[in-house]
């Protein structure tokens, strides 16, 4: 007979591989992708393809209802999926949002809320094309559904990359996770860090643009922390990491660790072929204005990661999040 | 300077009334369709769309944890988006599920649920793309995307009904209401009634088959109640009605009330051309076996609502749920 135990033993990723292996049906159709990366994919027409992203978020969990302001909510509950949208390569289209709140949550509140999504989805050019309103008990729950769409050329998977390429990040990490210990402890002495916490910058632009790179190989979102997203490119490509972390990586409001482990960065992590890099960066700079952070370069030694930070090994006690931990 | 109130105040459709009004952006492109309907319509090809729907489901809102088996709130959790499609003319073909769960919560739990959804998934050839696990706080909650797809002609909308169309109801209604106070009563006195609420089959078929028929003309699926969700095709349609309930409408397990604002029936209310129906009956019986039921007609009299039971003018008290009612 099965011991039973609790869903945090089995654990967020346990889970998902659970439900990718046993539950998630038929093979697809020629084209169709699933369970596996930031988005799903549908053929559009014989070029483009829809990507489909849903990410729910809730409170106590993802954000503390009372030290974020419902504008901010708003804004951040729509920059998580642009950010998986961007992480593939595309461009958002359509929205679909589902919130559930107290009956007794103040119209003001809701009204904030859904100021703060519709103030980015206009930005973005992204339509809120339905969604489901209800009450809960407690908790505050929020989905974002969301559409977008690439050319199937610019579309990047997890399982890219390629042993030798250099791995890049788009900006300084560790931002959203210092700006979360300063709301938490009422210490708020760094604006840039909270704001990076409340509302988070989807990398839409850049995300596009990386996705028409032909050299660009693997690229995700850094959601759950760099070390912890960067192990799924790892075991989808089959592939190992050394890293060398420099303080272009860290940002200034961050430890090491939270750049490393903390999470919520939603920065864009991808795989470059080592030759093509310094015409990347340069375009970077020349077409958008960005700098790339190279952070190291991929290894053929698959699931092993070797961090070293100003070249001294850094000992990896933590790789990122599980919800369910 | 607003008065401030809270959500249940505003009212749940009051508040996607707001929704609809101020946040939901910039006109939507030719063919695209947007919040009011139980889908959005995003063009496919020149002959077909997609239809996009999202439902969240909470713990101790819309259903009671401890008495509803994990396979069933599974089964339940896919049943309610398919009965979306379907209400549309359309059929499924993929799901996105986001389900969040207490960290102790038995993962035995966790697979039958998954279980119960990846049945049905199968048994309606629907693939499940992606999705969001993650912890809760207190609640279960759980959220259901889903893409379906329909010939454009197929396509039915809730403005579209015409003074003088028949209403019709798939089946007989109340069913699910009546089965949901046995299970709060824990008097298990009928099990069909029971299986209503827990199991609700959606009409997937049958609602593929309607969208074919040029002489249906609005549907919608029944799921806060018929006089409520009638109430939205009245006003999409600037239409009033005039209703005799029969027994044919009102399932054996079920009062009066239950079967006109009881609520999670999702079985297809619809209305058909005067001229056409007597053919639509004998067709529906003779391809899928079916009866339809008759239950009035729509009068140009915009909002107006004249229910008789067996001849005798019902009060209405109710229309149906709000769920911040």
């Amino acid at each position: 007979m099965a011991k039973i135990s609790s869903i945090s033993s089995l654990g967020e990723f346990g889970f998902i591989d659970e439900i990718s292996k046993n539950y998630a049906g038929a093979p697809l159709p020629l084209g169709w992708l699933g369970i596996g990366d930031d988005c799903a994919v549908i053929p559009k027409d014989t070029e483009n393809s829809w990507l489909i992203t849903t990410d729910m978020l809730l409170g106590s969990v993802h954000f503390l209802p009372d030290l974020i302001p419902p504008r901010s909510l708003g804004y951040k509950s729509l920059a998580v999926s642009l950010s998986d949208i961007a992480a593939m390569g595309g461009t958002a289209r359509a929205a679909f949002l589902s919130l559930a709140m107290p009956k007794n949550t103040d119209d003001t509140w809701a009204r904030e809320f859904m100021q703060g999504f519709s103030d980015l989805a206009a930005a973005e050019n992204v339509s809120l094309l339905g969604g489901d309103t209800t009450a809960s008990k407690n908790d505050i729950c929020i989905n974002v559904a969301m559409m977008g769409e690439a050319p199937n050329m610019s579309i990047k998977l997890r399982s890219s990359a390629h042993a030798g390429d250099i791995v890049v990040v788009s900006r300084p990490l560790g931002a959203s996770a210092a700006g979360f210990n300063m709301i938490l402890n009422q210490k708020l002495e760094n604006s840039a860090a909270i704001r990076a916490h409340h509302e988070p910058v989807a990398e839409t632009r850049l995300g596009a643009w990386l996705g028409a790179q032909n050299d660009v190989h693997a690229m995700m979102d850094i959601s759950d922390g760099l070390l912890q997203d960067l192990s799924h490119i790892l075991r989808a490509s089959s592939a190992g990491a050394r890293l060398d972390i420099t303080g272009a990586l860290i940002h200034p409001a961050a430890s090491l660790e939270q750049a490393l482990s903390g999470g919520e960065d939603y920065a864009l992590l991808f795989t470059v072929a080592p030759d093509a890099f310094a015409k990347l960066v340069s375009n970077a700079k020349k077409e958008l204005g960005r700098d790339l952070i190279a952070i190291g370069t991929l290894t053929p030694d698959a699931g092993e990661y070797d961090v070293f930070h100003h070249g001294k090994r850094v000992k990896i006690t933590k790789l990122g999040f599980d919800h369910f931990a």
